[in-house]
């Protein structure tokens, strides 16, 4: 079974009553409990000790999730680190919506990772361009959110190696909302939707996409490749 | 189970002592041999009437794979639109070897998927560029076949999806042997390895890139996308 | 200099008033006024000998620009097939708008081209995700069409080799509105605007975009790589 | 005229008899004697204050050439987020070699950027494969390096926008030897040859080949994308 560490920052839901109307467990349970379905899962959050992510969690960890907004700072560079050494030896990533401005994101991608936003509880229509991808299996042409944050671009990531998702806003802008990038040896998908006021953890389809994404990212070849200096394999 | 249907223009192994001493039953039996392991196997040849691939046959495919060289022209036109339209559809298409000539890989890629070839009895070493790929789970750095016919760049396809293998042939050149393409709802992997000569459909490695492959083109959606006139979702 | 050859269909300006009075001399002469400040022009259209694409206005062409409707079945296959060969042999296609269908770019692309449509005054914002590109020199964060015909995702087209622009429409769809291929020797652009009623061939973002492009897709290396049997270039 | 900044390290040359033997002033030296041909060449080394590369030389860089080989360490980070700053605002970046592990290569790729590689005076085939791009304009179908070190797969490199050459080795490797990305509004070229025992820098077509990147790297938009809150551009 494809093991899934769920990590939230945790901070919204202690402090904020309108988040924590809507995830009073804190994000991370709510991830946990739709996944839990059909994967083994634990959380991890920040305030944890090492964040929840010591290295005997991270090598027992297949897939691991992330949210983040406002503490993006206090994840220290060592668990980043860590956490970047375990992508590019196979441990699949799923970063959701603020996630995007974490260390790891960035780290990861090497741009600033910056985009447009607004809060204004407007219509995001989230469009499928991927049909035959294994990540929007079961989602059909789009999905639709009542409410979602905007985030629009330009968003300063580098051309994904495929686009899943493209958001429509009713504010007239549009984003790259399912993006999917592969590293040494593994597997990275960025997911728009998750802005810490809406319910969108509740959404069928996006609790669809995030478990498809998990299959997706679950490693696959369990031989690094090596590197330095290598005898020929012919007579020079 | 996954139905796999195997097409091979046979005429080499009916007149060519050489490759039928490898083939004895024809490509696409040996083909079949290792595949049936995993998946759910038929073959359909060029002589069969539609060439075996009736929309029926076509309709119960989740993946073709595809084998052909001397007689490329002698593929109907219409057959050749209908695997298209397939394709396009969802299903998994695997292109081995001289199919890269073939009108069907030629109608999907929309170049001349020319190349340059040689028949020198010479090393060929396919090297593992995309260790996160499901398609060389379990297959390490490379593949060694100590005979294949030398197939060289400009291989003149569009830029692939994904760069999975780069051959390397003695002779001094080099070759994008292992390929992915999406086109509509469908997955496409193109795959060097398999002159009519060499045995190399019996190594194990080439054959575990081929279930390997034959697993990820495996239609994952089922909803074909609408097209055409829409009406809007928002007020104008 | 470089000499682009402007094809256009010219069916509806001499049928329909409401095309006429937009584009009165046809859509050819207004994109002929703008790209002459810059290349040299000439134009070629439907109803000429040979479609006006023989073999010696082509070899005499840089870049290519293609706009056709209602009439591609007209086009002939000869046509098509000498314009293929010369985009793989270098020319530059410029594809607009409702030359997404046109036999060209179907054989180009390899897909069906397909996509949702609407015809509904509303109005089109093109973002601009790809800001290092040649081809959004001087464009900005968006071009704003009041009006222009709805084009939506899914867009039967392979993943673009570069993603340029992404369209947002007030009915609530998005679309891959501007992207590129490279195919063989030859460099391809689509972009969405130009419904024939709608004057976006005057707007002067649009026209900049097209200039950008022309200058982009002009061919950079006259040797065309050999193909077919090969020596080698090592001892094997 | 374009304002190149070729940077180096400039060790091996001082210490290494066999390297100062190949290139008596510098590496750097040799990239400014063929790039002032076409362009406006300054230089800048490690040992200068600020590395040679102050906010007024990089503000005055149109594109930045790096070699680095065993001092990658006393690059320090503020030059790098500075450089990475300039390059994701539009400035070209060209890394040459050994600059793989460059600090800056390795923070705009996000991966490890590791290789295998050994220095035995063998053949290197440098093999064009994007034979419509710019950056081998002139170049034919390969160039063929007598001596250079050999890089070999797998190198932990995203994906490239742009695979532009492959490398065949002597001893049986291959590699992505020319790379293309965009990140930001800027543009990157990773280029294989230079080791600093051999000539490579003086041979007419890696000359070329640096000449046509620079010239590809070179910024073309000014406007910098705005990022941050921002206001709807329709009504909610």
């Amino acid at each position: 079974m494809i093991n899934v560490t769920v990590w939230n920052e945790y901070r919204h839901e202690k402090t904020d009553e309108k988040v924590s109307e809507v995830y009073p467990e804190g994000i991370h349970e709510q991830l946990k409990n739709f996944l839990q379905e059909d994967f083994n899962v634990r959380t991890a959050t920040l305030d944890e000790e090492e964040h929840g992510l010591t290295e005997e969690v991270l090598n027992d960890t297949d897939v691991l999730v992330w949210w983040g907004h406002i503490a993006h700072d206090e994840v220290s560079d060592d668990i980043v680190n860590r956490v970047h050494e375990r992508v590019l030896q196979g441990m699949g990533l799923i970063v959701l919506h603020s996630g995007h401005m974490s260390k790891i994101f960035i780290k990861l991608m090497g741009t600033s990772c910056d985009l447009k936003w607004r809060e204004a509880d407007e219509t995001c229509r989230i469009w499928n361009v991927k049909p035959s991808h294994p990540i929007v299996d079961g989602i059909g042409e789009y999905i639709e959110l009542e409410k979602e944050e905007m985030y629009g671009e330009h968003f300063d990531i580098p051309a994904p190696d495929e686009l899943i998702f493209i958001n429509w806003y009713k504010g007239g802008e549009v984003f790259r909302g399912g993006v999917t990038y592969k590293r040494g040896n593994g597997k990275i998908f960025y997911f728009q939707p998750g802005h810490e006021t809406y319910p969108s953890y509740y959404h069928p389809k996006v609790q669809r996409v995030i478990k498809n994404a998990v299959r997706w990212a679950t490693p696959t070849d369990s031989t690094y490749p090596t590197y330095g200096n290598h005898q020929p394999l012919e007579k020079i």
